[in-house]
């Protein structure tokens, strides 16, 4: 299967990178610049009209959305026994906790830095980006609280799960949150750390 | 297979319950009131932590967030036939559309009601209001012109996405959006009006 992945360093691209990594999958990248807006460039939102990223471009077409692209990935590459495809029940478990990062903690995280979608006002996007520490903070309780297992997210089995929660929980430093108040977060997000495949993807992001 | 699923009117919840009711599944009913709060309930809190609707509890346990949801009633009920079940791609098509309502079009629409979960002031409530239409048309206009394939959301087959996408455009009107700047949604709306079980539905919703 011939992929291209389109992505843009230090986004949640990061998620789908690492199970691209972890699956073996051979694949292109192609790098988008943030800075320079390359994903609104017209080129580009031929491949994703959403001017977003990730992009995955395969041979039978385009696909976007991380929580897409993950259980796409874990059913395309069956041996790398990413998600549970036989048990329809623990499937969607995984997929309510990709819904739950791609909805609810992502969103929250956005309006930090992306204010602009939702609002005009200058001051109003001031005072959303104050409350994103305890937006944040929230979500990370209740994922440590009734959601997480551990030693990973669906308990024994690394899943597609683990590359989104760490990609996420990498972002709780610049969002003001201390990740050492969720105690298995913090220990699953250290452990994550010492994959190949996250230290490989790290590097091309330029994240320490 | 034993269900309840748990509801309040005119919420998101419609989604997964057209699906039931297209499916045929036997199941049980819960409705909560959101006038009075019951989704914030210690009783409810049990059974989703997260305080909110849909949720549906099965012999194996709880699942919530509608695209895991409306996907495990595709798999549940295979002939159904609500999804490709057999083609990785096109399945992945569908996840995509409904992570793009998820994550996308719904939050867009929660900042006319639900600015609370994202500031505290409320200047800036009022200012996030005020730019729900531009924000919903813009996510409409791209279904319309990108995603839509018509008759139905992925073509010629009716699928888990034509619920999803009914519900969600049925928030226009209260979004001050004309359907009808949309004519292929808008005659899909109208279309999914004629099927029994999108009646059954909206009359339990309270919906006309």
């Amino acid at each position: 299967m011939k992929i291209v992945f389109y992505y843009a360093q230090q986004t949640v691209s990061v998620a789908s990178h690492i199970v691209l990594e972890e699956i073996g999958a051979q694949y292109e990248t192609r790098v988008l610049n943030f800075a320079e807006a390359e994903q609104r460039s017209e080129d580009y939102l031929k491949t994703n009209p959403k001017g977003r990223v990730p992009a995955l471009v395969t041979e039978r077409g385009i696909l976007t959305e991380t929580p897409a692209i993950l259980a796409y990935l874990a059913q395309s590459f069956p041996d790398s026994n990413m998600a549970p495809l036989d048990d329809p029940f623990e499937f969607a478990k995984l997929q309510e906790f990709n819904a739950y990062l791609c909805a609810t903690v992502h969103v929250a995280h956005a309006h930090r830095m992306r204010g602009h979608r939702w609002v005009d006002d200058e001051a109003a996007i001031v005072a959303m980006q104050a409350k994103v520490p305890q937006t944040m903070s929230e979500c990370f309780q209740l994922i440590e609280d009734t959601m997480f297992k551990g030693p990973w997210v669906r308990g024994d089995n690394y899943t597609i799960c683990d590359p989104y929660l760490f990609t996420i929980s990498n972002w709780l430093k610049s969002d003001n949150v201390d990740i050492n108040h969720f105690p298995a977060i913090a220990e699953f997000h250290a452990r994550m750390r010492q994959r190949p495949a996250v230290q490989r993807v790290l590097e091309l992001h330029g994240l320490p």
